[in-house]
C-alpha cells in the first residue's frame, strides 16, 4: 500500500509554510469554506460542553432526527433510524467503501480522497469521465461498459459515487444524467453513494437538483456535513442517509471500531444546525451568494486570460484548462503558477485526471479575507468584489494569469528554461 | 467480512434500552470513566469555539508539543514532530494496524476492539495468553513460538500490542515481562504498540510501570488519550507517540483520508490537559483514588461470593472467573447475571477469551452515580463507599452474587431449567 498525505491537506500545509517564510501566496488550493462560525452554533457548543460520555455510535437521537428532517424538507422522507453520524462526511465515505466492499466507479476527475480511500480499503476505483460539459457524475453509458468489462475480468464492482454539485469542477450533474445513471445502477445492481456536501451551495437555487435518492432510494446513500454550508470543517461532523438496515448495521460495526462517534458537544451544535433555524438559513443564503459571486469573478479572470473553464454552478471551485499555455501537464502548470506567480492551485492529476492535461482545481473560498472580521464583512457585503482585500486577491490572480499568458505565448526563447515534472503532494 | 457493533458499545445500548423499559440494571459493562468534565477543560473548549478551520492532520502544533511534554515528564523524551493526534486513541490504533500491516499478536484476553480492528484491516490476530497472574501483555516466550509458527506457515507478523495497565483484567504487566517482550520483539523485528490510556490510573503510584518505549523507543508506538484519566470519552481525543518519521508519514496519510483531525475546539482543551496544570493533576489523583477504592470493594464482593478474581491494579476493571458456579461459559454466565440478577457485565469471550471459561469483565466506573452531582460528590468524598448510591450499587451487586451462588450451589434440581447459549452482542 503506497499512500501519501491527502493532496489538499498537504498543499495547505505547504502553503502555510511558504507564507510563514514570507512568500506572498494566493491560496486557491484548499476546500475550506473560509467563513466564521455562526454565533448560534458557538452557543450550542458551549451549552453542551458538559457532555463527555460516549454516546450512541449512530449519533445522538436528536441529531439523527434533525438530519432526517433536513432531508425530509428536501423531498426525501427520511427515517431517523437510517441516519448515521460521523466525524466528518469523509469518515462516513471511508466507512461506506469498507462496508459496501468491491470496486467503486468514480468520476474522472473527482475529489482526491475517494480514490485514496478506495486504495486504503483494497478497492480499485474505475475512473469514468462525466458527460461533456458536466461534472460530478460519470457518463452512464460509459459506466455500463466499464463495469461489464471489469466484471468480465473477474472483478467485483459494487458501487458508483457521485458528487452533487461537484468538487473539483463546480458543475452539477443534470437530472437527465442522474436519471440514466440510476437506470444503469439498477441494471448492474450498484449501490449509489451520493456526496451532497455542497448541495446547499448551488449558486442559483433555480438550478434543477436531482439526487439519485429521489429516484432510487432503495440503493442510494447520501452523505453530507456542515463543513461547507456552515463552514464547520474543523468541528468534524457529517451525516449519512442509508437505504436499509443491513448497510446501517455494517456501517455501525465499522464506526464503532474506528471512530465511535463525533465529539458530543459538536453533535449538539449539529442538531441545531440540521433543524435549519432562520438565522442559519440566512447564513447559508449569504454564504451561497458570496461563493457564487467570487467564483464567477474568478471564472471571468481565467476566461480573460485565455483559459477554457466551465462555469461553476455550486460550491467554491473551478476547473480551468490551461492547455493554451502549452506549459506541460497539470503538475507542471501547478508548479509554474505557484513558484513564478504566487498562485496556489491543485493539479488535476491529484483528482485522477489525465496527467498530460493542464487542468487545475481552483478553490476560491480563501479569498474572502485573512481575519474573521474581513470574512464576516465579505459575508454581509452587498458587493464583496469591491472590498479591498478581495479586489487585491482578484488583481493578484489576474495579473499572474496575464503575465503567464504573455510569457508563454511570447516566442519560445524567452520562456523559463526548466520546467521539470516533479511529484505532486499526494 | 463479518463485523458487528463493538461489544461494549452494543451492551451499553442494550442496557440503556432495558433501563428505559423500567428494568433495574447495575451497569458494569461499559468502560466509561463515569466522571464529569473538569470546568477548566470546559472553559478551554468554550474559548476555542471560534476555531472552525481544518487544522494540520497531525494535530495542532501546540497540542503535539503538549503531548510531547506529557511523555517527556514520564521519562520518555519526545519530539513534538513524532506526535500524531486523532479523534480518540481508538482511531489511532486502527490507523496503526493499517499503517503497520501484517498480522498482530494480541493478549488473550484483550480489549474487544483490537481484534475487531485487525479484522477490518485484513490482519489476523494471534492470541497469546499473559503470563500467569498477569494481564495486558502476552507471555513473551509464547509470543516467540507463536510468531515463528505463524511465519513458518507463510504469514507476515509485524506487531505485538500491549495494554498498560490492562482492560479487561485490570492488571499491569511487570517490568520483567515487558523486558522479555522487548527482547522477543527485537529478535522477531516486531513493532510494539503500547496502549497506555490507563497509565495515569494505576491505583498505587508506587507500582513499577515500565513502557516498552523505555527500553525500545526505536520500535514502540505509545497511544493514549483523555477518555479515561479525564473522563473525556465523548470528546474524542487521542494522541500517539511514534518511533520514526516513516511510520508517521504512513499514519498521516491514513489519518488524512479517514478522519482529517480531531475537532479543533477539543484539540485546544486537550492541549491544556496535556500540559498537566495543577487543577487537572489533582483531578486525575482524585479519579485514580476513586477508581481504586471502588474497584477494590467490587473485588471483595466477588471474592466473598466465591469467585476467583485477580486484584485490579489500575483503571476500573476486574476480570472474575465465575467457574465455581458451573453455569456454563462466559456468555451463559453473563446472561444469567443480567436476566436474573440485573447485573450487566461483558463475557470474556468478547475479549477473545476461551468461550468455555466463565470469566467476565466487570467495569466499576458507572457505579459512581446517575447524576453529575452524585459523580462529583463521589470524586471529592473521603469515603466514597459510604455514599448511599454507591453503597446501594455495591449491595445490589453483593446480593445478586450471593443469591446466584446460593442457587447454583444448591442441589441441581432447584436450578433454573434453561440456560441456552445465545450470541453475545459483538
Amino acid at each position: 500500500m503506497t499512500v501519501t498525505l491527502s493532496a489538499t491537506l498537504a498543499a495547505n500545509e505547504d502553503i502555510e509554510r511558504r507564507r510563514r517564510a514570507g512568500e506572498r501566496v494566493l491560496h486557491l488550493a484548499f476546500g475550506e469554506a473560509g467563513l466564521p462560525v455562526h454565533p448560534a452554533l458557538r452557543h450550542k457548543l458551549v451549552a453542551a460542553s458538559d457532555l463527555n460520555g460516549y454516546g450512541p455510535v449512530a449519533g445522538a437521537a436528536e441529531l439523527r432526527k434533525a438530519a432526517a428532517g433536513y432531508w425530509t424538507r428536501r423531498g426525501l422522507v427520511t427515517e431517523p433510524d437510517l441516519v448515521v453520524c460521523g466525524p466528518g462526511s469523509k469518515s462516513l465515505l471511508y466507512g461506506l467503501l469498507l462496508a459496501i466492499g468491491g470496486d467503486v466507479v468514480l468520476t474522472q476527475p473527482s475529489w482526491v480522497s475517494y480514490a485514496a480511500q478506495a486504495d486504503l480499503v483494497g478497492s480499485r476505483p474505475i475512473m469514468v469521465p462525466a458527460p461533456p460539459g458536466e461534472g460530478g457524475a460519470p457518463d452512464p453509458d460509459r459506466v455500463a461498459s466499464a463495469v461489464l468489462h471489469a466484471r468480465s475480468q473477474g472483478r467485483t464492482v459494487r458501487s458508483v459515487l457521485v458528487t452533487l454539485p461537484d468538487n473539483p469542477t463546480g458543475r452539477l450533474a443534470t437530472p437527465q444524467t442522474i436519471g440514466r445513471l440510476v437506470e444503469v445502477a439498477r441494471e448492474l445492481d450498484l449501490t449509489i453513494i451520493s456526496d451532497e456536501i455542497y448541495r446547499d451551495l448551488v449558486h442559483d437555487t433555480q438550478t434543477p437538483f436531482l439526487s439519485p435518492a429521489d429516484l432510487a432510494p432503495e440503493r442510494t446513500v447520501i452523505t453530507t456535513g456542515l463543513s461547507k454550508s456552515l463552514a464547520l470543517g474543523g468541528w468534524r461532523i457529517g451525516v449519512a442517509r442509508l437505504p436499509n438496515q443491513d448497510l446501517l448495521g455494517r456501517m455501525l460495526a465499522i464506526a464503532s471500531e474506528i471512530w465511535s462517534a463525533p465529539a458530543a458537544p459538536v453533535q449538539e451544535a449539529a442538531t441545531y444546525a440540521f433543524t435549519e433555524p432562520p438565522e442559519l438559513v440566512e447564513r447559508v443564503v449569504r454564504s451561497r451568494r458570496l461563493h457564487g459571486v467570487v467564483a464567477h469573478a474568478v471564472h471571468a479572470a481565467f476566461v480573460a486570460a485565455g483559459a477554457s473553464v466551465p462555469l461553476p454552478q455550486g460550491g467554491f471551485y473551478l476547473y480551468p484548462d490551461l492547455g493554451y499555455l502549452q506549459a506541460g501537464g497539470s503538475v507542471e502548470v501547478t508548479k509554474l503558477l505557484l513558484n513564478d506567480h504566487g498562485i496556489a492551485v491543485l493539479p488535476g492529476q491529484a483528482f485522477g485526471d489525465d496527467p498530460s492535461a493542464a487542468r487545475v482545481r481552483v478553490a476560491t473560498s480563501l479569498m474572502y479575507g485573512e481575519s474573521p472580521e474581513e470574512r464576516l464583512t465579505a459575508l454581509t457585503s452587498s458587493d464583496p468584489l469591491s472590498l479591498p482585500w478581495i479586489a487585491a486577491n482578484l488583481e493578484h490572480l489576474s495579473t499572474g494569469l496575464r503575465t503567464l499568458s504573455a510569457q508563454r505565448t511570447a516566442p519560445r526563447r524567452s520562456r523559463r528554461a526548466t520546467l521539470l515534472p516533479t511529484p505532486v503532494h499526494g
